[in-house]
């Protein structure tokens, strides 16, 4: 069986995992106070050449969603969200579970466009009847969205510019951020996320680690108290080191962008062998998420063999299906598909 | 520097990192539907005597209480619980962000009694305006305590007809069950507490795994949509065999009691040190955790050379303190401590 | 100047200020256990031809709902609502505050349909990922609507069935029931919601009283300790008699139904003032709100005369207001519309 | 049968009901925004000698204070009150279900010393883990207390002291806040108030009103966008001028004052009536609400003809109650009572 469900289907790079070994014995303070974390936080500043920055260690993407978007938000506000964000769609109602409501705008990809934004905020604030709606308190967006689509550095620009005019914060999910960053033909880098967002997460999960994910406030905008925040969320690490050995490890001689180079490499690759023997895309995804048009007899056989995320029906007899790569993705695996499809 | 402030200060006993090595490469499912967790959870139930019981991975106390005790409680319900309960008094208010209120009893190092609880129940169910109150809804107990203290098959058994009698679960919170069950004098087994809990949690995170702590329901009773509950408080690791992992080697040829024995032994000549130098005992703790009454003069003079938690103060100028020990704690480190003291 | 804003712009219906001036300086218990509720109860339970109903009072409608959503739904459970359901538009994020999700349908002049809601159940449930959702636990819709439009008895009977399907309850806001329940045309009685719906509330603040709405549920399935909840959700009116007198005399001899006829009458009077000048209706409501297009300039004209709500705009030059007539509405209220347009 | 259970048996004094009238027929905008609030604001902020204080007009009690101590927290600060205070033992953990912790300090007679709040907050802010604990973020006093205790000026300026020390707001609960400020013998006045507290709320309910308390913001403090928090609290009054009218009434030529002095009188004269014959107060309160001991025998006796509350055993065949006077309460009542006991 090949599986090309997600990415995060093995463990960790091998280095992370060295990392760990090497440093098992070593004691060290514990809920993120040691040197490992002050070492990663450093290195993530200097990657996203924002030295302000401060940096905190969580260990999912829904657990991050629900904490920095309700630390973030009054009582009286809400989170807008593309209709298919992942806080909207696939978190079981985290954000809702804090008291806040996602206030949706429509999708192009998974993603939002700053006109609608633009319109959304301005006939809110226009309402006469406003203090009976949820108020519109910060923006969520992810970078690549749900569908594997990215936004261009003058979109994230735009974005930025509404939320900034609005006097809200735009906060951007990063979990597959590394495949963002080394798409073919993105513009967008770490430096513009530090500069174009207030807060955004860098994931880890599903590039290379165990489990974790960075949070990075970009201009001395952390809530009061984070801490005592997070560990309310329970979402405070005992052995918080953990997080920081394994986000020191990324950022050190850009492991983060060579993993992230590799399964781009491997999806290119995966996409091609769909292409060349006709099939359909549903979109042509620049990230390690390729949505793919297949028969549902097609989809039936092959699932025998590989294993894979099927995502929507197209028309009566076909569907959309996803297949993801990652750091692991072999050559050998990728022959294999190609033999079955 | 030698440090004895807690049981997580060090990474994950070999064993573990070994196993999370060998397995690294294998693809398997996410969200903790792998082979490991059902084969860590086969062993657990094992090990508890228990064969119908549902187990479930998070990863970390705070966690686990509050998705605990907020699935099993109705809106108008709160959790009883000691005074010095850890998620009343060191959970950044993790229950009451749930929406949930922690009616306090009385505490015995750390303990509570049948009798309090049973007396608290009446009284609140003769009040004619309980309508106006929080019902108490299940009760919160944690073995050892917080002070390091044990319940015994008949404290525990008392607390359980009380509940039982009053039809609202008991849950026990198993930080450090390890060192519980492996103390010596102590006559509660995996077993008893299987059949005297409805829901407890043994815990990883302080007996040698990086992370994890392993939720066992002990007679179908899991909270409908458990998995959602997970997912919506933020718990659900999308890597969860690191978890299954983690528990199935834990629970292979009793890696668990040994680590826990290791500690516990480690924790007697702690205390065995002090004592012979005429120090004296705040609680004499038969777990990993040891309070010791220390001028603070000599605090001070230690602080520089050796690391701990200050507890409270005793009395004008002595303070408790708590060493801890772990699967870690070396003859080197004790001998270190003895000529510092 | 002529207000024609809302339904609550005056006091209460004189016939109930009447029977509180009577009853003044009795002595009656607090908190609802008074006489006059529990008569205002059966005069209830005998209109609604429903015996078994259960009937609490609260004092108004988003208190109302989110109470009610609250009490019936799970943690992980989402309350499914039109698009513009009063509870996911209008009402600051009450539901959410909660911690539950408004889960939406398309509207049809605020209404949704049978067939909308069983496709998006169908799909749920089909869904193998939808422990990563937000389940569906009940179904709200409001009669009158937001937009004046009713639900008839087969639609109301569709929407029941499919709830029965799947097992949820189905919740009807009746902030404005009278009124429906006596527009022109409408096949739908008291008997008819208490036998399709599993609660609704009974609205008395639009209806002629000072305040208050009757919660009634249909068959036993009032949430265990529903006193409790209504007490946490900070709507337990102390001095409970004052909601049991005003649904006693609501429920004594038809005033309630008296009031909505009166208001039905005069909105119908209303809206054939417009037609008759030639205005377009936006819809044809058969109830006491009137939703007229109107020309920016006339609006802007007339308002320096008369009061009413701004819906929406409707094209460049026009938009649509909303009249709403009352228990209090008067023939010379109505003259005086009529030679201002 | 003769009721002395509470200040809350009645209706309203007969000059609200008379001034309901009056008005009934006006129409004004509905949500507070009409001018009898306006001008009920005008008097109480002259009662109040406090010209820049904002006020707010809400329903009840409960929902007063789960409304003002979520208002003014952060997500991981709790409210410090009483072990008896009304929010931490009647509330129904209202408190709670906002996502707060309500953190106790002991009682005498229902007050809090600001000794004890003093080392509370030092110790707290000593603390080196308060990071894992909840954090102080205001204060919650009554005035009078649970159990009809008042603080002295010395008191509460000595409380108010600490809470700006440690720049955290001071909340005092005004349910009986007339009957307070008409005792015999105390030194505290509005104008005091206003400039000790930086919250408080002015009692309706149980000071001759249908329901209703007025919350008094004194220094421009009022949380932003306070009307959304009140709507999502369910809480804003859809014909808001029924709190309007009733404020103005009682603030119009001395009626809350004249009222509690009635009710204080009144309790005068019931207090003697149990000295004069023997009976034992449990503590001798100078408000409306009097707690005596009576032999178990003689309540069972009593309660025949006359209902009262029973407070809690007082010793083996004694238990103290209470009785409660109002602006209703009379002569006839009085003299009936006296030939009971």
């Amino acid at each position: 069986m090949w599986y090309f469900d997600s990415d995060y289907l093995e463990g960790a790079h091998p280095k992370i995992l060295e990392r760990l070994l090497e440093t098992n014995l070593e004691q060290t303070p514990g809920y993120g106070e040691d040197r490992y974390c002050a070492s990663a936080k450093d290195k993530i500043r200097a990657a996203c050449d924002c030295p302000d920055a401060d940096i905190y260690f969580t260990t999912g993407g829904t657990q991050t969603n629900a904490l920095v978007i309700d630390s973030l938000l009054h009582s009286y506000e809400g989170v807008v969200s593309a209709q298919t964000g992942h806080v909207n769609a696939h978190e079981s109602g985290a954000v809702e579970f804090t008291g806040h409501k996602v206030l949706t705008l429509p999708q192009y990809q998974g993603k939002i466009s700053s006109a609608d934004l633009s319109a959304y905020l301005e006939k809110f604030w226009k309402d006469e009847n406003r203090e009976h709606m949820v108020f519109p308190g910060m923006v969520y967006i992810s970078h690549p969205t749900e569908y594997g689509a990215l936004y261009t550095k003058a979109e994230l620009t735009a974005i930025h510019d509404v939320c900034a005019a609005y006097h809200i914060p735009l906060y951007l999910d990063g979990a597959r951020l590394g495949c963002g960053l080394m798409s073919r033909g993105t513009d967008v880098t770490l430096s513009d996320l530090s500069r174009l967002c207030d807060v955004f997460y860098i994931g880890g999960t599903k590039v290379g680690a165990l489990f974790g994910e960075a949070v990075v406030f970009t201009h001395a905008n952390t809530p009061a108290h984070f801490t005592a925040l997070i560990k309310q969320h329970g979402a405070l690490l005992a052995k918080g080191r953990m997080l920081g050995i394994q986000f020191d490890t990324l950022f050190t001689d850009g492991l983060y962008y060579e993993i992230s180079a590799h399964a781009i490499e491997m999806a290119g690759r995966l996409k091609d062998l769909f292409v060349k023997k006709g099939y359909e895309l549903f979109m042509d995804s620049p990230t390690n998420q390729q949505f793919i048009i297949l028969e549902n007899d097609l989809i039936e056989r092959l699932k025998k063999e590989v294993s894979f995320s099927y995502w929507e029906p197209f028309d009566d007899h076909r569907s959309v299906v996803r297949f993801a790569t990652s750091w692991a993705t072999s050559e050998k695996q990728l022959k294999a598909l190609e033999q079955l499809i």
